[in-house]
């Protein structure tokens, strides 16, 4: 039953061999895969208005500096990421780079740190989203976390039947928003261009108004840059590519980088121009959009397109964190269970954690964007940094062809990835980075004590396959009884077959009931000795532990203990409610001793 | 961690012989197994006027002769369950007396009635306990469903305790109730008194008004007979009494009777006088209150008295339905987890099982008493009419001293119960008695079906004691390995005390692997054979299930198949996240396999 429901959502079993198809040329891969940094100009220049607005008017002007500084440090993040396309074709991004090039804990570091940005990446996009609609419906407005909860479950459900459906679904939407960007920054840009600049511009100034401290454009700027979250999705999935993979990745980050130049300055450019200042119910796109178009149709195009995006942008986030967190459970840092592909060939388990994070996100902090702001990024920039980093000393050490040129992109990339860590740092950390602060310490602890556990064991497990031979043990078998059945006959019959001696073993609730059992199993006589005690408290199973442990000191502990559960197999599964209560009992408990051996031993009746 | 808050709630085991201080002097049993009829007495006035007040004032007059024939009933009722104290004093009440003298299928429809009755009875009583809550808070009338709710999981922890302890607890309310109650009935008549009866009452008539049949009024009747349900609780539970048990419950069912005529009187008399109509957001009680006391302490005190009451009465039902069920599983009606006594030697799953079906109900019928009521009594006077039948020819069998009188008393009460049935199926029908006339007998069938499965399993299973013994078979083992370690050196050692051949099983999921796999395996050579295989859809489960179902249909199903899983046991519990998927998973799979041991192997390392 739970198989079909299964089968229905996520689809049939997929083979090993048909990993290769999931693969994706440019046209399908950039939009899947950037779709997250495309889709941050829906919000990138409401979070940089957001803070110079109390400032009034004037203020507002500083936005434009503000976006161009960002779009350089775009620039650099795009020249620097290409290299690591080449260089790394695996995979893996900042991972995968700092553990190669900074030691294996630089790149848990790094990991950790997208890990958590990734799951942001979903709560982010998935509120920008909501918002994006509830700016045209404000009667959804009430239902936002709901709403941003269901899309987070959906794209789950999308990603756990494989990566290629969804990369079908979901190529358009970034098309369609892309078209309806430039179209809007056309034609606004025109409207302008033939009716002038309207009356009371926010004049371009060189003084700051009264308030707005060199602190607080550094904190407009750093909220801005959560537009650049994203743009390390490409050369993270650079495998995903089809062949030749470097270079088609390489591409998309291209091609990604002139996109998001166009769309993020001329937002802002028209946001500026109209002087648009933020509202708690409509975005700042809304607010464009509804300039240029009036409430027409284009208008409603821009906001489903937008939360379209913004719900693909998601989805970068559940193709990169199942990706990334396989391959640190192959280093050993999570779970194995992360590292196993599921029917659909998805890393199964990755999807689900992240789809339980995005949602807790999402609930608490109530689907609000601007909230979320200020936790997000310090996870990308410090992965950025320690890419960064990495390659330039691994520039350094081999001395490649064009060696000189490499670094001084790189450094470049990591000294202002830095930078910017430390702006977003220290200026966002009272509205919420505290959070990460604090957080991604305990992460990366937690990722090394597992680290730490599985290398001890799998040392302490380890076999010399020359010179460890399985050696036999002595052997006495408990066999718990409530009568004297077919049931019971079967599992003494099985214990004959094993060399060593059997003990059934009876638990009476009352003298009497225990008197009956022995005589019955005198007359009976199996040739199986039976002990049987009476248990004033009527449990089962603590004489049973009871006796385990007599039965360990009396042979100090020289002998295997096989403890055999008769359980009987009615013919219907359902039937089961009707017996075996004990059996289950015992079994459940059993499991957590160390020292015993649980068999089940089925009886059927046979009709 | 699961055991200690069970602890915390719950309280330590007690032994068996604990039981016999479980049981109750009258001055404790009465309270606690009278509460529910008692506190019909919030409800009973109000459900009479409910079908009156349409037909205008001139109707209200008949709610005072249509008391007084539900008075006349329970004269009767009380009469007949004194015979039943006596006649069977280890409890049981109809279930018991129908299946005595009906067979055991009389008595299976009686107790299926009845189990559905004290569902109901919980219910019906915690709604209107809130509803005496919300008619003196209002504020709180839209968490009626709510606070009815968790009235019936603390009632369900405090019984999970053990009755005793509910008992000391329980037993003051209904006193407290009582002294209000009649202190309400004497102040008000003495105000009636000395102030006269207030202008424009309702005229005692002889004409029907327009409209109201007689239909109707036996509608009314039958409504009100939702007062009697709980008459029969007592005798029920004639063994939870001190000695002598049947002398102390028949006492304790006199005093019943007489108090309840007292105070179901008294109140419908009080609401005539004061020319009570029922409302949406007050009780009538409440409002009898309000008229005689104002809105001062003493109307609070009958408030709070009154919600009391009404939960101790749903703890009637606590009292009952678990011991019912454990008689009934007893007699293999029902399964057996509710034949068995808990930790505290309470029925726990009865209780369990008991406050879930009550909480369906209060969700469904949005906590409202009069929605509830239509399903209510049915079941009640459905066995009274079997006990009394019941009790009529085991009087004509055994002729015992004053069986003449005897007769008549039970005659009367079976000819009346079953009339009261009649009027109530009947005129109650489209409002929701047809859910029960529905219900029951799917109930009844159902548990007629496990009574029959029970009988077939243990006729199959019985062993002939004197000639069946115990046959060995051949045997054959299976182990699955992930690879070469410890832990599989460990389950091929236990493997080899076991007479039959052993065959490692591997599954890899790539060609490489597999070779690598039986290289190693070569090199170690521990004398055991090495399957080896490839799964292309990354399942160790179904390429298992298909090398069992090889094996047996190699070996004509004749030997016996043991899979030895093996399986680490790391230092801490909670390390199993980290370990183990791939054997919790074949462990959970192969217990449903009727053919197959499942042996789990636990190796632990010795640090």
């Amino acid at each position: 039953m739970f198989s079909t429901l299964k089968r229905f959502l996520i689809g049939k079993p997929l083979r090993t061999e048909e990993l290769e198809s999931e693969k994706m040329p440019i046209w399908k891969g950039l939009p899947i895969l950037s779709s997250d940094a495309m889709s941050s100009v829906a919000y990138g220049t409401e979070q940089i208005l957001l803070v110079l607005a109390i400032f009034g008017s004037t203020a507002l002007w500083y936005s434009l500096p503000i976006t161009g500084a960002i779009i350089f440090l775009l620039t650099i993040l795009i020249l620097s990421y290409r290299q690591v396309t080449y260089a790394y074709p695996e995979g893996g991004g900042a991972y995968n780079v700092s553990s190669d090039n900074l030691g294996l804990y630089g790149g848990l570091v790094a990991g950790s740190a997208l890990l958590v940005d990734y799951t942001l990446t979903v709560a982010v996009s998935s509120s920008a989203g909501v918002a994006a609609i509830t700016s045209a419906f404000p009667a959804l407005h009430d239902y936002s976390v709901l709403i941003a909860v269901l899309f987070v479950l959906v794209i789950m459900m999308l990603n756990l039947r494989g990566i290629r459906e969804s990369g079908t679904i979901f190529a358009f939407p970034t098309y369609m928003f892309i078209l309806g960007i430039v179209t809007l920054i056309v034609i606004g840009v025109g409207k302008l261009f033939f009716t002038g600049i309207p009356e009371g511009a926010p004049p371009v100034t060189s003084h700051l108004p009264q308030g707005l401290t060199l602190f607080l454009l550094l904190r407009a700027f750093s909220s801005g840059c959560a537009a650049l979250t994203g743009v390390e999705a490409i050369s993270d999935s650079t495998p995903n590519f089809k062949k030749p993979e470097s270079r088609n990745a390489a591409r998309s980050l291209a091609i990604l980088g002139l996109l998001m130049a166009v769309l993020f300055g001329g937002v802002s450019l028209l946001a500026y121009m109209y002087h648009i200042t933020p509202s708690g119910t409509e975005t700042v796109l809304s607010q464009i959009a509804e300039h240029t178009f009036g409430q027409t149709l284009p208008y409603y195009y821009i906001q489903a397109t937008t939360a379209l995006i913004l719900i693909l942008a998601a989805n970068t986030g559940f193709s990169a964190f199942p990706i990334l967190a396989s391959i640190m459970a192959k280093d050993q840092f999570m779970p194995r269970m992360f590292a196993v592909r599921g029917d659909r060939l998805s890393y199964s388990n990755g999807i689900i954690l992240l789809a339980i994070g995005a949602i807790i996100l999402i609930v608490a902090f109530q689907a609000k964007t601007e909230h979320l702001i200020p936790l997000y990024a310090i996870g990308v920039f410090l992965s950025f940094t320690l890419a960064q980093v990495g390659l330039v000393r691994r520039w350094l050490k081999d001395k490649s062809p064009g060696w000189v040129y490499k670094i001084t992109i790189n450094g470049a990339g990591a000294a202002l990835s830095f930078i910017v860590l430390m702006i977003f740092a220290v200026t966002k950390f009272a509205e919420g980075a505290w959070i990460i602060i604090v957080f991604l310490p305990l992460l990366i602890l937690f990722f090394y004590r597992i680290h730490r556990h599985y290398a001890s064991v799998s040392k302490a497990l380890q076999l010399d396959v020359t010179e460890d031979q399985p050696l036999k043990s002595d052997h006495v078998m408990i066999i718990p009884v409530g009568g004297v059945s077919k049931v019971v006959s079967n599992t003494i019959a099985y214990a004959k077959t094993i060399n060593g001696e059997a003990i059934a073993f009876y638990v009476g609730f009352d003298e009497e009931s225990v008197d009956r059992m022995e005589e019955t199993w005198e007359k009976w006589n199996p040739n199986v000795r039976l002990v049987a005690t009476v248990s004033r408290y009527r449990s089962v199973i603590r004489p049973l532990l009871r006796f385990i442990d007599h039965i360990e000191d009396e042979h100090n502990d020289k002998r295997q203990i096989t403890v055999l559960v008769p359980e009987f197999m009615p013919h219907r599964w359902w039937h089961k409610v009707l017996h075996n209560q004990t059996a289950l009992m015992i079994r459940m408990i059993l499991l957590f001793r160390k020292d015993v051996v649980v068999s089940t031993v089925p009886f059927r009746l046979d009709q």
